[in-house]
């Protein structure tokens, strides 16, 4: 159990989409931040940097939408389902794209490598939050 | 001129819905994202703290969600459009959740009045561009 | 009356060293932490990025400092003198490192002339609230 | 090996004080970040929240402290060893308070007893990082 299921865990106020799947995706987030951050800093100091402005840039935003998605989703007391939604739309779309550009220095850059995988697991953990909510919205519909 | 839109004006790259009202919802972030730091602090020190707790976990979502918000708008180059979209479309929403509540206690706690009228602000702020946006793909598919 | 001075003003908890000064060091934080985001989105999209990157690394560092100087300022109630003293340590030295590097490129690029006038003035509304404390310090020491 | 560690190990730039230790510490404020941002929700939505109020108070601060803490470590291009000396210093002190007043809680909030525990290892892991730096100090003073 990690800290970010054991925190959810301890809350008084129930975990709408299950406690595992948005932990995973707090903690997605977490690393996301951290390697885009960390990546952003390793490009700037590469000799090609010209040809990692676009890295650089994706990775300033990625970092910073998936810090403020981690906490939106460490907060359910009063959460606003709509909000989580669009913060959740707006990282999934960020990692993919993060993890796209990422990827195109793979070869030669190793903290790209890493760092794209961090994008790509983000991406998928927000994304099955995204899913599993989708699913439930169905199951209203059909009187579940 | 503020030093926001100075800043945009002076970027190399084109600022899309152009600069004063990229600036005005920059500027309108920052001052949301303060206000809501503050309201926070302020209503936890306040005797009936715990009618005021909706307020506070508000607040706390609309600080983080205003400063990445003005953060994605304050970095043009290599800005996807659909990022910026779904940041605002969460802005907005959290702006005008915020603002709402806090006009409830608006009559007994300045800081929730005056914190109100900044998240207000900041709502029309950030709808506007995404009005601007709209308005620029109906435009588009009429061939214009 | 700016909205940051209007907030500490309607907050239940005393302004230590003033409403006007606190006020004064968290409008300058917010200003140079929007300015800092900005210079190095823009300093990436220069075609002598390679020249730009410590201005890109400093900036990077400084937005980060300032925007959590200023919700440290923004949340009085409850707040450690020690802990308030050494981020505004942190924010002082980090403005002027990141003025001086931004100074360096003031001639060619408008951004990174903006961004230094910016850091200078968080700098010195900083280091004017770490005066205040000294001679708050001294005058206990004098028996005042 | 962990992606924070990952990442260290990646950059073009060595890191001073070792990537273990370092990474050790990005590592320990990701989670007391995370935490923190966690038990001040879930302390707001508590019965006796009027007692915990200095928690919330020093949560909230504690979580942007630990993150701008993190960022700033995980930026070896370009560091200032100053800044990043206070930043250590204003987390250590920090992470002590807020694991002393959620010490305080932790019989009857797990949250609380979760969130100090993760505050104490940060306190602990950037304090190793000051101590690495005191040494190092005293080493070159003795002409090591």
């Amino acid at each position: 159990m990690t800290v970010a299921s054991d925190m959810l865990d301890a809350s008084p106020v129930p975990i709408e989409f299950g406690v595992e799947a948005v932990a995973a995706a707090i903690e997605a987030c977490m690393v996301s931040a951290q390697a885009c951050t960390s990546c952003a800093n390793s490009s700037l100091a590469e000799d090609d940097v010209a040809m990692m402005r676009r890295c650089i840039a994706l990775c300033d935003d990625c970092a910073d939408i998936c810090t403020t998605t981690l906490r939106v989703l460490s907060r359910p007391f009063e959460a606003d389902r709509v909000i989580t939604h669009r913060m959740l739309g707006a990282c999934v779309r960020m990692c993919s794209d993060c993890a796209e550009e990422c990827e195109r220095h793979a070869a030669h850059h190793r903290h790209c490598a890493i760092c794209a995988k961090a994008c790509r697991a983000c991406a998928r953990a927000c994304g099955e939050l995204l899913e599993a909510e989708a699913f439930q919205e169905l199951e209203k519909l059909a009187g579940g």
